[in-house]
């Protein structure tokens, strides 16, 4: 049940290589890498091929390359019955030959390359084509982590506009805010707390029960004010946009 | 130059005077409060009054009440030629009555009455009428925290702007994917530790830099798809907006 064939070499590739071999459970059996160069000096090279039909036997098979390429890798394995899956939160389950049993394996974070990462913090969300195959990557997966979610294709799609709202967009927000400060000589720096304790606040209450400012108020003079000192169209009609959201929500809601 | 006299009974003012009752170099003189069963019983009630003409003398007056009240206390206060204060982000310096000598002592974060508040992390924002009385209320914030700034009215009307952005806009998109999560039976708490990775990415990178996700890579694919999946017509120009205002900005900076 522990012996995993990683393929791949990207960001989730390295560090799902990285964990695999340090953890005593775990035994990885082979690399599949295009080049050997982008793997790691730490990971012996005698494990890497770049050969198809050189591809061992193993319980897991993970493929973790870019959601273009998950098709034609998939395809390329010299083998059926086995149980392979993909690390992607936006490709669906059947973009996996359906040749093999199929699955997903799919860690909620961003990484970056030279960044260590903490599994064990990070939500995996899984998903497997047959119900004898979810035990498996289960068990599996709990190596990793304690957060291991069941969580479908159809989910899966709405985890991908979710943190498009939560991270990216969230992201957008301080570089607006930051624009504003460099604009009036304002450090940004003084910022970082009033973000972290938006962030904690939503650890004990629903978002909408959080929320605080001007529109939530219905504060008209204020919002009146904070357009007039915006010259930037286009971010004056992202102020006025998102405090109507904000005003339809609460008014929904509360 | 350590006497102080907080008028006010607020979130602010708890906060405040508590702090200052616990620290061994101030010395907090009197409380004026038009209620004093809303100050905490921790509070000798003694220091306590709600008439104006028995407000005592003090180095440092502290008016920590709603923006609008704050003209009408300042205009109550029955001396002139004294330091006085307020703790608004957005009522300008001049809300004081301007026979006293005239301050802003602003913290940038939010409160909430029954949770303690660590001074030491929260950043000031401070404003004097007088070059001379600078010193004093640096002197005097010191004593709460390391992170003192100076700042004019007109920074502090920006400071406001961006913190609706960073604080309350942020805090909407976290609404909207608590909302897409209910609708979908996606627990929330699997994004919590990406929220809390793109808020450490900032500390390491300018927000413009640390930008990632579809809009930003033009990946016109997965916008289309997302927007086929938001059903919801406001949310959904909400979602054409920001990324457009994603793409204006990257492009204009990158």
């Amino acid at each position: 049940m522990n012996n995993v064939i990683v393929l791949g070499s990207g960001n989730v590739a390295s560090h799902v290589i990285q964990f695999i071999n340090e953890n005593n459970e775990l035994n990885l059996v082979q690399i599949y890498a295009r080049n050997s160069n982008k793997i790691d000096n730490s990971i012996n090279k005698n494990l890497v091929t770049d050969d198809y039909l050189k591809i061992k036997e193993a319980d897991i098979y993970i493929i973790a390359v870019s959601d273009n390429s998950i098709a034609e890798v998939s395809k390329n394995l010299p083998f059926k019955n086995r149980f392979v899956v993909h690390t992607s939160g936006s490709a669906d389950l059947d973009q996996i030959d359906s040749k093999n049993r199929r699955g997903v394996f799919y860690p909620l974070q961003t990484f970056s390359k030279n960044k260590t990462v903490d599994f064990s913090q990070i939500p995996f969300c899984l998903e497997t084509e047959f119900e004898n195959d979810f035990p498996i990557l289960e068990y599996f997966t709990q190596k990793f982590s304690s957060k291991v979610y069941r969580i479908s294709s159809e989910q899966r799609k709405y985890i991908h506009v979710t943190a498009v709202f939560v991270s990216n967009f969230t992201n957008h927000m301080f570089t607006i805010g930051n624009e504003i400060c460099k604009e009036n000589d304002i450090p940004f720096e003084i910022f970082k707390p009033l973000i972290q304790e938006t962030f904690n606040k939503i650890n004990e209450l629903e978002p909408v029960l959080a929320q605080t400012g001007p529109a939530v108020r219905n504060d008209s003079n204020t919002l009146k004010k904070h357009l007039e000192l915006i010259t930037n169209e286009k971010i004056k009609s992202l102020y006025l946009n998102i405090s109507e959201s904000i005003q339809n929500y609460n008014v929904k809601k509360l």
